[in-house]
């Protein structure tokens, strides 16, 4: 078999173990749970061993040799680079740790989901200072040219380190500090009106509706409600997104649609010809997926997000639509009050509901506190009083209790260190790409104040999407931008956001 | 890792295969078809892969010592031989055929729906001719002991030759004569109501009151619509159902879901310690379920749905319930009537809409024709003369065109050859296994009769369900009622159920 077939039995293994973890979240009755997840780790499992297989091993030599001299942004030898990578990757880690893991996880979970609801950090703490031991065995077994941190983060996001963070949220703080200064001592704008009843199958006719013209193509695709919203694809011919309903908050819907459809718009972009190829394939963090890393991909559903449906120019457009499933409810209010209610700031305990503003602070504690269990300067038992005193600090909150403070997020508890910071990479970049979009593609400005995505698809398609993996983030950020990952357009879009916010209202 | 382990990651492949399976026809979006196909055939492909790999055989051959003196109905001695024939099986067919049968399927099958849409035999008769090649390449690559026909019949029935099935028809074709006839003489109850208006939504909610009535656990498992129902596994803890809603048939979604039902309590009946191992895997065919035969698995679908869900009996119980569903619909219809329509003989052109007595005549029509083209004494391009004759010959009726004749199964055109005797085969041991509780198990007939499945549910879980594949159907069927597949239950059955109809309607 050919390196391409090899890689494409390792993406069909991966993509139905993808289709098992969403029928898991979104179909499955509740006694399948006992045994889906030795059926996804078996394909896991055997994707690793196929990787690590004699076969696989003579067919990437022989394509490094014969792409030997091409530049590494060709597609074949992007694909033997990958191949290869993987390959040292998983021939790094012992199956005794992978198994240590893999058994770790599921009780560390259920520690946890009872931690949280008790707010009882001693419940998960012998489980987060065993996720923490392994986790620092396994960056020891994939080594690290400076921090222990930087092999976790590399799984997630390769080419960024603990020391080119430490640069970028240096940064992202000291030019976040004023805006969120500024938008503290202003009067927010009217919300109330997100809060009112709002009928489930209206809201699912509407978020239907809303990501058919973000985009979306539904005949490759589907929308499920799932408890914690996600996309996931099956190659770029099935990529499905998920969305929750909360009958009393409008905007969690029509958000977080919005969200998953920018994932899967990078799904559904991938070219043709990548289908079943190591660029539609991460072999390392052993998943199906076309978008390049964590970073590039969240760059995208926050582009969509944030860029386009939080823009007080789209719902010029689709305010009159949405008030249209909504009569009664939105009776009393218009597109610019609409438009101003969805960029209120509001800096809480909880991530998943913060604002555009303060996000990013939630995600710079968590990088904090990660990088410090990484390498030892924090101990597991210490985790809750650092993050309350980080809390004080950067958000100038007082912690009530663990279940709100260092018990909220899921991450560590499924073996989750070094995701973090790829969340607060997506907005950069989104920001990034939005920037250079709007001042180089003719007519994309004026198209998308006339309503049309048409431009801003293209352009994603043309400079992002069509390559998957087979360029790096940074290379594609380079080829577009001319300038590696820059937090300046980012801060530039919040404070020209708000500053327009603080205008409406005043 | 030890035999059963093996066995476990064999059955999880198997499980992931079937969810694809299930999804495609319920859930899938319509582009996902163009990868999911190769998704499964590498589920499949590595699935096979791992039975004849050197450490399935040094495992298996290691279990085959140690369990050696054994009878072979102990479970431990049952899996090393299970494993064994199945390493042998795949042994003797070359990856070339396996290929070549893989590409075929996909356009046979395209082929077929053209020409059953058009009527046209021609357009499929190429590749009719194609598979029955490669069926007869296939049997003798697996060899056979009388007839090639044989070596198809095993893969799905184990036990039984065109020999063996030739006895059996031909006492069924005797026996079912004289049924036939006095059917065909009688006046027909009356059925006009059961082709009213009934809303799908409150079919729907009937049918999942029914199936849970019928004993099906909705916490392992769930009812969705398909065009072509079925019932399919991922372990006895998800064993999901499908119907399908006929707005002017009400039998339909009754029948066909008290069908499925009869498939899934097998499914969910399969003992807790059999998960994951070779007792829940048809490790020849490279399917994940827990009934021992395609016959057997058919006798408790058709136990459920003739012997239970269309026995006068049940609808002393439970009409009442159902004109609570549909009171315009079926007020001027009591519970006798009702039973007595779903009894109407009405021999016809379409298997699938066939009724109990004349089914059987269908089936023995293809397993005549299957054997003909499996030796050789048959041309594929003279199926339709030899099949309309048979019609005409087996019950008097002319077909007008193909479609309605030799063209209106999807079978031969997924290259599935030997799998129509199972059908009758199940319809045999349905009624020889019921015969046989309702004589020995105290209380189990009038239990019956007060609306109680209790006692039946506990007998066929006894003797048939929680034994999985550890046991063969002959086995099975000898343990339970002292000797092997019997076709007079089954006549007197059809004989009593019958002339009780006719009772009625006299």
């Amino acid at each position: 078999m050919t390196l391409s077939d090899l890689t494409g039995r390792v993406n069909d293994l991966l993509c139905a173990a993808n289709l098992l973890t969403w029928d898991a979240r979104t179909q499955m009755p509740p006694a399948g749970a006992q045994t889906r997840g030795q059926q996804i780790a078996t394909l896991k499992g055997l994707a690793r061993e196929l990787i690590l297989s004699e076969e696989m091993r003579r067919a990437c030599d022989k394509a490094l040799v014969s792409t030997d001299g091409e530049d590494d942004d060709t597609p074949s030898r992007a694909e033997a680079l990958a191949v290869s990578a993987a390959i040292a990757h998983h021939s790094r880690l012992p199956a005794r740790l992978l198994q240590a893991q893999a058994e770790c996880a599921p009780m560390a979970q259920a520690a946890w989901a009872e931690a949280r609801a008790r707010s009882d950090f001693r419940l998960f703490l012998p489980w987060l200072e065993r996720t923490v031991m392994l986790a620092r065995e396994q960056a020891e077994c994939l080594g690290y040219a400076g921090h222990p941190y930087d092999a976790m983060i590399s799984i997630f996001e390769p080419g960024e380190t603990t020391a080119s963070l430490a640069v970028l949220f240096d940064r992202l703080r000291a030019g976040l500090r004023p805006i969120l200064a500024a938008a503290r001592r202003a009067d927010q704008p009217r919300s109330d009106f997100l809060f009112r009843e709002y009928p489930e199958a209206r809201q699912r006719a509407f978020a239907e509706d809303l990501a058919m013209r973000l985009g979306y193509d539904f005949s490759r695709g589907r929308l499920d409600t799932a408890v914690h919203p996600f996309e996931v694809s099956f190659t770029r011919q099935d990529v499905r997104i998920t969305t929750r309903f909360n009958r009393n908050y409008l905007a969690a819907s029509i958000f977080g649609t919005a969200h998953e459809v920018g994932h899967a718009l990078y799904e559904q972009g991938i070219a043709t010809e990548y289908t079943r190829t190591a660029h539609a394939t991460d072999l390392i963090g052993l998943y199906a997926v076309g978008g390049t890393s964590f970073g590039a991909h969240e760059s995208q559903s926050r582009l969509i997000e944030m860029h386009v449906a939080r823009d007080p120019v789209f719902w010029q457009h689709h305010f009159p639509r949405l008030a249209g499933h909504f009569p009664e409810q939105l009776a009393d209010v218009t597109a610019a009050e609409f438009a101003a209610a969805i960029t209120r700031t509001h800096p809480g305990l909880i991530r998943v509901e913060a604002d555009e503003l303060s996000y990013d602070l939630h995600i710079m504690l968590r990088v904090e506190i990660e990088k410090a269990l990484m390498d030892g300067s924090l101990r597991p038992a210490d985790v809750p009083e650092a993050w309350n005193a980080a809390m004080a600090r950067d958000l100038g909150l007082a912690v009530p209790d663990d279940a709100q403070g260092c018990l909220q997020d899921v991450h560590w508890s499924s073996g989750y260190i070094g995701s973090f910071p790829t969340y607060t990479i997506g907005n950069v970049m989104a920001a990034q790409v939005m920037d250079e979009l709007r001042s180089t593609v003719p007519g994309l400005s004026s198209d998308l104040e006339a309503g049309s995505l048409d431009s801003l698809h293209a352009a994603l398609s043309t400079h992002i999407w069509r390559y998957g993996r087979s360029l790096s983030r940074d290379r594609v950020l380079r080829r577009l931008t001319g300038r590696p990952l820059d937090p300046e357009p980012y801060l530039a879009h919040l404070a020209h956001r708000y500053a327009l916010t603080f205008a409406i209202q005043g």
